[in-house]
């Protein structure tokens, strides 16, 4: 007997599906054990249906979940409206309505996850949503399976295409910040409000889900850092390739002595390292564990098909684990007791840019402050900048978050020291 | 009530698992649903059992296969002894005496995968071999399940990590063949006798099993042609490098309209090209498919951690479907008839590296040639060698295998041309 599945929403993710159920019928089918139907889709409207209709499109459009809910032959609900409401009523209505939910809705996942979890363990229903961090890459099943005999020690990612297509464009052909959003708003990679994106608030969405995954632990999103790059300038990325180094917006958990520390800022990597080359709108996680050592799984982190494709691999586990009877299994099982690391355990290599007066003894002044809180600098680089002022660039050894506190405020202090920006630099 | 073990063989591999035992203790029993432990290991003889105590190990360590066998409490066997017999002798008669078995013995599945794999179907068993295909990738599950709601269209990885390191050395550091080997020797990476690594024999054993999870298709060993880079000279290097490509022994399984195509290949990938960046002993699988569009796994493709980590991933799996009560399954499930391309749609662009006369109108010569067949150039660098001779250098654009063999053929037949390289080209 095929398997009903019920879509919320039609958009571009949504309508990838019939592409890979038509082009991939038979190995779905195999995969899945039984034939998948797209039994009906939840619409906006009237005018919504009657567009897609005359599109040629032939499906059961509907404009009230109720139809949904009702229809005992949907065993599968697939969320793919995107924002928080009317997607998380939906959801746990389908919940409570016994339907297995598949989402890729990484926003309402970070927000409330934890809830629409234990709901959908409570009733011991399928809920899994591995399009929700890192468009095409399998990456959140991956963890959960291959990862299970490993113990993961730090994971750093490029997690949103949108700013790692903007920094490509900076690197690659010098523009500023304004003229790389510019192009990516042009070619629909960047929202009008591009806020989420470019201020790393959609990566750290990412960091909080992939931090379940890998570390069994259950962030908040306020206990995720966030920095972004609209404070970078062009003279950054000129200056990250003088001392062989790329800038990305990366999120990272690490394990430290005392917990983990997890976050999203600019970082300085240096080119030889394999998070180096992952341009333009792909996404990759780089990953440290005790038992594999270094691995990374690189793919398009959005788009169409490969958001449709992992949407589909959750459908066909689910159809999987009904032929089984093992379903209800959480998406997540690994647990472990939420720590958050202390400021004292939390280290990093720094990049530290300022602009100071151009007179001799700049960088004497400078070393005083850092050795002060015993950090000392792996490289430095003094230009002149305009009219009176020359520019101070240091890569500091590693420094933990109280030093770095430390040092900020005694520079701040410095009448004629400005401190242009301060970034993570990641080691070999 | 924990789940016992048997190890054949206590190499580097096997030696590997106690500590992710201990180290990993609650993850691994977490998500195995029970502890996993080492109840018995088979050594080779009375001599080997008396150093292994001697070093302080407590396992019960035996001598006869049968101690192992006839033990109804080990459930799982694991093989990492490696070579085909008696490994697969020991396979055999675990399936036969109920066992379910893993092993990371990657000549054996490429060689016997096929009988081994339907005796465990019709026993009920499992038989999982994650470590055989790039050691600590968790490669071989993710195409598997993953990929299960896509379609591969071309899966190229760098699969050997003795001649990776090899190349990377004579790239970075300009080292001649010989010289690389010697040292890749003195680390341990390869063997007194190299020539399963160097002439791509073991590379052509990881694109035979690979093929079955990315294309359903259970190629043997003989359907992929291997070639390896004993024949790559510090030119061919250098000439890669003012090309703007890089060398690397590549595995390769594509489709065409009339069948798949594999092999295993010295390449030239272009330096922005994910693969390019893939150094010393690291692998990396890189996707094409209809779905995801282009992705890529990347990690260690040996070593005792990272290859005991995948085998522990496998036993993790046996556990939970025990407890699930839904062992049996095929490793891979995905199965499509075996069809091999016609040398006419087998497609690539290629590097041509001849020595020729050192006097005017030779690049006429060559392009005539080419010509015949309807092949043109993309690149061509002309200089002085030594002596009377002058190199040539071609990258063509695509050419079929039947292009191919016809300008080889024509090549040969002029005398004061001779061929030095021909390698395939990966395109952006």
């Amino acid at each position: 007997m095929p398997i009903k599945i019920a879509l919320l929403g039609f958009g571009t993710v949504a309508s990838g599906l019939p592409f890979l159920l038509t082009e991939n019928y038979s190995k779905i089918s195999d995969a899945a054990g039984d034939d998948i139907v797209i039994s009906k889709i939840l619409v906006r409207n009237e005018n919504e249906k009657n567009r897609l209709m005359g599109l040629g499109y032939t499906y059961e459009f509907v404009t009230s979940i109720d139809d949904i809910l009702e229809d005992p032959e949907i065993t599968i609900v697939v969320e793919l409206m995107g924002r928080i409401e009317p997607a998380k009523t939906f959801i746990c209505q389908a919940l409570r309505a016994g339907k297995h939910v598949v989402t890729a809705n990484k926003d309402l996942i970070a927000l409330h996850g934890k809830e629409m979890r234990s709901l959908a363990q409570k009733e011991g229903l399928a809920f899994y949503y591995e399009a929700a961090v890192a468009g095409g890459i399998p990456i959140l099943r991956t963890l959960a399976n291959s990862y299970a005999s490993d113990k993961i020690t730090k994971l750093i990612g490029v997690l949103n295409g949108t700013s790692n297509y903007m920094m490509t464009q900076m690197v690659d052909k010098g523009w500023t910040y304004e003229q790389a959003l510019a192009k990516a708003q042009e070619l629909g990679y960047a929202e009008s409000d591009p806020t989420n994106d470019v201020e790393g608030i959609d990566a750290a969405y990412k960091v909080a889900i992939l931090s379940q995954f890998s570390f069994g632990m259950d962030l908040d999103f306020e206990q995720v850092s966030h920095k972004g790059i609209s404070s970078i300038s062009a003279k950054d990325v000129t200056l990250a390739q003088e001392l062989g180094y790329v800038i990305k917006l990366l999120g990272f958990i690490e394990e430290t002595a005392s917990g983990i520390s997890a976050g999203v800022s600019p970082t300085f990597i240096p080119e030889k390292h394999p998070l180096a080359s992952v341009n333009g709108v792909m996404n990759a996680v780089y990953i440290e564990s005790i038992g594999i050592g270094q691995s990374m799984l690189y793919g398009p982190g959005a788009g169409q098909k490969p958001t449709a494709t992992s949407v589909m691999a959750d459908i066909i586990r689910i159809a999987r684990r009904l032929k089984e009877e093992t379903i209800g299994k959480a998406f997540n099982e690994f647990k472990s007791e939420t720590v958050l690391a202390k400021a004292a355990d939390i280290v990093s290599s720094y990049y530290f840019s300022l602009e100071t007066p151009d007179k001799p003894g700049q960088l004497l002044r400078i070393a005083d402050i850092f050795n002060r809180y015993n950090v000392s600098f792996q490289q430095v680089l003094q230009e002149k900048a305009q009219g009176e002022k020359a520019r101070l660039v240091i890569i500091t050894h590693d420094m933990n978050q109280l030093q770095v506190n430390a040092v900020l405020k005694d520079i701040q202090q410095v009448k004629d020291f400005s401190l242009i920006n301060q970034f993570r630099v990641l080691g070999d």
